[in-house]
């Protein structure tokens, strides 16, 4: 069993701070489970186009409300506490919080936290080293 | 993309109800993605042994408060807003909540809808067909 708080993440290296956004890593592909799980803040105002080429990602809103656009489709969905969005196909996407939106997301493969966003928002594949 | 909401998984087949807790479940096994993902409250003053023999959970609390005991090492920690468990271990648990707790877990593998507790806390494994 593994037990971690938001306090014993901040401003480590698992807390990666942008000017739209600040993700606290809580469990990394390190953790051999699957799946990681992050706790992201999305800034009010901003706009975000991000595309995870190798990656699915689930977010749940907890607190904040916003819009995601498919990119694909056009179509824009409203999001408020209580609504997810999975990124079931690669998705590209814009989201658009109208207030600041905090999130729970969960990445599978799970993410290493040495990636970052390229100039597309893309996510590279990296593979943790078993042992 | 697919996008839902807490609203949509009220009262339906996926909306679990106990005596002890309440569980919406918003992405299964049947969704292809790796991992299932629900939103659990825990009622205040309740008693929850539980035990995943066949899966990891990760737990992030939102909201409440209270507390997890391991019973291999009878150690208890505290949980409040943004705290996380993770049960890599198959980690015989207690979970004592003070007041509600609202909590966001996430299985792998991925919970199929169809698993109930057995007299030990245990859920069966079960696999989803593909196609």
């Amino acid at each position: 069993m593994l037990v971690r708080t938001l306090d014993q993440i901040t401003d480590t290296d698992a807390d990666i701070k942008t000017p739209n956004w600040r993700s606290k890593r809580i469990i990394l592909a390190k953790e051999g489970v699957g799946f990681s799980v992050h706790e992201t803040t999305l800034y009010a105002g901003t706009v975000n186009e991000f595309w995870y080429a190798n990656h699915i990602e689930a977010v749940f809103i907890t607190s904040g409300e916003g819009e995601i656009e498919d990119l694909a489709t056009g179509e824009v969905h409203q999001l408020a506490p209580g609504s997810l969005y999975l990124l079931n196909d690669h998705d590209k996407h814009i989201v658009r919080p109208r207030t600041e939106m905090k999130t729970v997301c969960v990445f599978n493969p799970p993410v290493t936290g040495r990636e970052v966003h390229d100039e597309h928002g893309v996510y590279p594949l990296i593979v943790e080293d078993a042992g």
